[in-house]
């Protein structure tokens, strides 16, 4: 099998101020039905908001790069996001590798 | 029951470079057992290495931020790390809160 | 009890620059009330104006990361605030813990 | 009477690696000391350490902006401090003016 | 008498690129005005252009933080300003303190 | 096959400026032969000097984050180098992926 | 024949939020053959995407600055994007030279 | 006779992105026609474009520092560029000082 | 007679932690009566220190940008010193030019 | 005959606190002797000083990116600077292109 590949994401959410409210109701909506897909997938095994922010730390567990990029590119929000992507490795000091 | 207290904290290390070979090997093993009986009392239930980087992210679980601060002033790398400490909310969107 | 949790929230307003006058008093008196009745809850003990910027240095006194969020989303200026949150511990030399 | 001057200090350490544990041990004291000595005259209102970090956020109450400094720099570590100062003005939405 | 209270403001004007040229000359109109209303009344020593950029170096004379941030705030081109403010205490090596 | 997974590393190298001459080149010698050993095994199939600079720009073509990063913490210079690491995707505009 | 001249193209895409998508499209297409072209051309040997933005990492191969200006400047999104220039010269280490 | 005065400026154009393109077009010609008169006084010795970007850097040689903010703030893209001023002094190791 | 030449400059400084006392006191000593040497020609009228900070703002009169680099360099602590000049022209608002 | 390559380098000099007098004395001796040969060899058209600063603004006038590598780091002081370079093109404005 391939080996895991674990990454960081790191999302700040920016809004145009003037979207209409029902749109931007509608853009939250199908955020998470795609970002729930992509969870019962197994591929998004970690998500918090970091607080006092509109903005999220993610974990993926992808079989490589290409679809690492697929996946975040296919969230409706892609384009109103601030995205960085910071590859982990195993730590040799962690319990559970 | 006090609510969950979850902070990401990302950890630069930065050690003298004219560090004793011996000292330096005698550093990182005791900061491999402090962190593994932070992990074994449940306080910090993931660590990763960033890759190509003496760094890690970090997730700790927490039941005050004294405790945080406590757990990892503990650590005797400490004086040797820059850390940034993110507090971490639930998201909505997540599957298993 | 809970033990106390402290953060220290840092937030720059920036308005729209063509938001309509009354549109804007409407705002800013509904955010005044919002924060107050947050305020007067006991979890807000600190509000200073940063001088010379439509800024602010809090301290907020919560439950959990969960309340923190939870209140600051609540202002209705959220969505035109960029806020830093930095989790404040106890510290040893302070007179009154 | 002269009206209220409330700054912010954030203070970050940074101590020499080499340091005598004994000498590093009598600066902490005297450090400790030197910010009771203010604390206790009333210039001092409010210490905490920031979670993670050797640093803290302060809230001073002086005079004027040469006792901050007198204050700030009488402190036995003040050349191993980064200090950021922020003035603070009375916020109009604040309930204890 | 209170002790003298000087302020660096490095003010940075950013104006929307829309603004109808007459309603711009009437906005720099009635800052010229309100400005040099705040000098005569000998709060703001000293201003600059700084070479090249939209922008100015201030020296603030006043009676408090809270006098300070009235008098910046009451620019009409307040909203359209980054400003920063830098506290500044007597230098012990100046020759008139 | 396991997919292609390509990271780009930029290297900064900050030696320091005390190193006995015949140790540094020891340090260059071991550097540049562990280096050519990773470049012929095919996972390091680029490497630019940055004009002007002690500095790096590298392609890598590895198996998983694990090997990338035991490949670049194996380099002798790798606690003297600030490294940065940009996973990389195929780009649907390149004519050979 | 004038030596080999390389440079790193770093391209961030910022594409205004409300443009009309079937522009977007016809944009999107005009780039992508002028790319093409240009690769074709032998000029811009590596194109990657970088994971998780709308961003890019270009190896450029001209014969001037002004051709490596005029290439890069003739893309349709030209205005629509940040871009960082970083010239690349030989390293030694490097096995094909 | 004054002494030289010679200073830097880097400009970094930001045009709105929704210029009309003839208004664009009478803009750059307008810029160009203001630059030539300036270089053809003898006071803008040097004008080099920034590689990929819509930038350049430039060497001001004047009177005054008052000529240079005149000069520059002449510029019909003046209100369009973000610009740095270094004040340049004569160097000891120049060959033609 | 030539314009007057106005430059603020921004002096940080970070004197060597394991200076000898005696030393650092001569040092201190020297800098001073460089520096009132220049103020009593004329040439600095202007010295704060920024509260908080071992730093100074500082406004500069010279009749060169030579004699400006020439005087700064001139002080004993000038190896010691991050120093940022900004050259600043006459503000159309200011009532004394 | 192969176009112009013009570079613009930006040296910031950073030379340990500790150097003995006579051995700085060498050093710049070399450094300006290096220096003049490249100048007299035509590579290096423009040098400034940075106001202020241990620090130039130069022009480097070359064959190849290779060559403005190979010329800076022939530099006695090229590990004690940072150093950023700017490729420069010809810009359409200039007079004499």
């Amino acid at each position: 099998v391939a080996p895991e590949l674990i990454f960081m994401a790191q999302m700040q959410v920016r809004l145009p101020l003037d979207l209409d409210p029902s749109d931007l109701e509608r853009l939250k909506q199908s955020e998470r039905e795609r970002a729930q897909e992509i969870m019962r997938a197994g591929k998004w095994p970690h998500l918090w908001r970091v607080a006092g922010r509109y903005a999220n730390v993610s974990i993926f567990d992808v079989d490589s790069v290409d679809e690492l990029h697929d996946l975040i590119s296919s969230l409706p929000m892609f384009s109103h996001m601030d995205i960085t992507i910071t590859p982990l490795a195993t730590h040799p000091t962690a319990l559970i590798p």
